[in-house]
């Protein structure tokens, strides 16, 4: 084989930058692989695994962004997007928190994702420490460990109502070298919410120890009871807090990719020089179709949050009904995180994947575990997976966990 | 002022990552400010800045992309695109190219940059050097330096017909350390295509040095006369090239956000795990727009190129009627970067920025400067202005280089 024919298509070893072996990923989707390729072949799939949604953007948003392209607005549009809608985002996110923010503190990005890795490497050197909730989403640890800090994990232990974070565990990891904490209230994959004491003593270690939070409110619109709180209300925080913000998941919009850095001006003109480094900015008529999600009718989004109420009692229950299966119910966000310690040693299992991929091979139910939320710390005792029930609508959800429920009594 | 007010707003200064005094930016975006400010005063501005284009969109495009939004494609796609893009896009880049490509070295990008700082993550580590086009396009410059690499610049050097690569140059800066060339054919911002025998070189020395090359091919599809030609298509190349690819010119789709990275699998495989963490997926919906761009009715990316063709020779004729201005007349791309040494000596004025104002404030037209694609280098003793000529209508260039020659003579 020729030297040429060598390498194309990458039968040969290519020399990548060294970087990559510190970059993880989304590991829900090789789960999103095994389902497809159960389906394919002739398998009835229940796919709790993945946190998309099935339900479509509402009509008004659609309309309105196609108008916009219509009307011309196809060229470029400012870096940190268009100006009505970093103000009306700026109000919109100031009502329930009583923050202070104006156009100036918000830089749209495409998705809820990018202010991640933005926040990380305009605030983050080598070398410094970054505390992140593990259980969590794998893409801060990723991130953190990429640009070269240390991710430092907090844990989250089980609660009365719902899982509580280690606030004893966050203040002993704290040392001088930790520069920032990821705080992920509204959480995925637990769906666990802090207690205003909680949230309190966050803000408290924060303002004590100089540390900057990134806020990750994707979920905050999220929810089937009470009322979302943001720790940049709290004294001393709105100072040092970036909120990660989305479209994707109040307004059915994750495939839109549309979300915003909100922050101290600072950090949010780094996050808009970084913008105009890595895409220029977001698609600019699908921002027409954003005000719209603001501004116009809200029947849509108020439909999104029934629906997925009525799936989460749906769920909840039925888990619940399963012997060797523990779950709380969740006010908040569309995960489930329940305990299956017991059913997995009544099947003779200690393996997680195992246990998922038999699980699924015998219902078609799938779902991630604990696994696919970062690097599993020392001495976890308990065993639990992770339901997502964004993307699968009730009666499905109950036909398959009662598929799941007849295996677990097998 | 409190602890809490004084940050708040950015009063005082924020503890940035030290890597952001290592990051550049589009500096052209100050002179649209410039101009913007200007016009706000109640002046005509005639935009020859900014490379935005002020054509809409195909209308079949548009409808095509709705019509998935419509349909539901709303929800996320896979990471590196949906598939039938992903194939449609191979086999469109492999007709001209007569490269091997399959859905398997296709990236679907938000844009032809974020291939840029893609690639610089993917293969470049740390203290290596990368040689680039300078003048040429800033994000390059600033992408390599940001994340660690040294930024090598290559000239471009006055030729008969526009201008060539100093490949004698390229040739000298070659070292051990030397990792990677970025080669822009078609080029930003002087027009310039590669000879034959210029691209030829360009591959031996990277086959020989064993060098990967970003080719950055944003132009391919906007030219006047000839036929466009890749570096990947010579011998050797397929398998070190990586090519920059953007819907943005050919179907003015600049604020749609939508490119590819194509090259070797390796690559491919790592940049699409960078798409994980940095942006999940590019927008759904708008990818079946691209679909239909390649497939469909190609009357509009015919009316497009024809209507820059006639722009360009209003613009160069104008020019070229100037005394003090020398332009060429490029086959490609929608830039002109003429030559102003004679005009701003005979003014007086060594100073770019202040030539550049004092030709806003007196006649309206409104342009980039050779400053704004890289840091000069030593010696340089010509001076250049750049003009894009994509966002204003032959009518508008024919009355503001009237004004711009009636100034000259003044």
């Amino acid at each position: 084989m020729s030297e040429q024919n060598s390498r194309r298509g990458g039968s040969r070893e290519f020399p990548l930058a060294e970087r990559l072996g510190r970059l993880g990923t989304e590991t829900a989707f090789a789960v999103s692989g095994e389902a497809a390729a159960f389906a394919a072949e002739g398998n009835k799939v229940y796919p709790f695994h993945l946190g998309d949604m099935n339900l479509k953007t509402p009509q008004n948003i659609i309309d309105a962004a196609f108008k916009a392209a219509n009307e011309g607005k196809t060229g470029y549009c400012p870096n940190a997007g268009i100006p009505q809608l970093r103000e009306l985002l700026a109000e919109d996110v100031n009502g329930p928190r009583g923050t202070h923010y104006t156009i100036d503190n918000v830089a749209i990005q495409p998705g809820g994702k990018p202010s991640i890795g933005k926040f990380v490497l305009s605030l983050m050197n080598p070398g410094e420490e970054v505390l992140y909730p593990n259980p969590g989403y794998p893409i801060y640890e990723s991130q953190i460990e990429f640009h070269g800090g240390r991710a430092i994990p907090y844990r989250l232990l089980p609660g009365e109502s719902n899982f509580k974070l280690d606030v004893d565990g966050i203040a002993d990891a704290i040392t001088p070298q930790t520069r920032m904490i990821v705080y992920n209230n509204l959480h995925n994959p637990t769906g666990a919410e802090s207690s205003d004491e909680e949230m309190q003593t966050i803000a408290e270690l924060a303002v004590k120890h100089d540390l900057i939070v990134l806020s990750d409110e994707a979920y905050f619109d999220i929810r089937y009871a009470g009322a979302s709180r943001s720790i940049a209300s709290l004294p001393g925080m709105e100072e040092r807090t970036v909120i990660l913000y989305t479209f994707s998941k109040k307004f059915a919009m994750t495939g839109w990719r549309l979300g915003a850095s909100i922050g101290p001006k600072p950090v949010i003109d780094a996050v808009a020089k970084l913008n105009v480094n890595e895409e220029s900015c977001s698609n600019h008529f699908i921002q027409y179709g954003a005000i719209e999600a603001l501004t116009g009718d809200q029947s849509g989004a108020r439909h999104i949050v029934d629906t997925l109420k009525t799936r989460r009692d749906v769920a909840v229950d039925l888990l619940n009904a399963i012997p060797g299966i523990d779950c709380y119910r969740p006010e908040a966000t569309f995960y489930l995180f329940p305990d299956v310690t017991e059913l997995m040693a009544r099947r003779g299992m200690d393996d997680y994947d195992q246990f998922r991929r038999e699980a699924m091979h015998a219902t078609g139910v799938s779902f991630c575990t604990r696994l696919h939320f970062g690097r599993p710390l020392p001495d976890e005792d308990r065993r639990y997976i992770r339901l997502a029930y964004s993307g699968i609508d009730a009666d499905q959800i109950e036909e398959g966990l009662g598929l799941l429920k007849k295996w677990a009594a097998s």
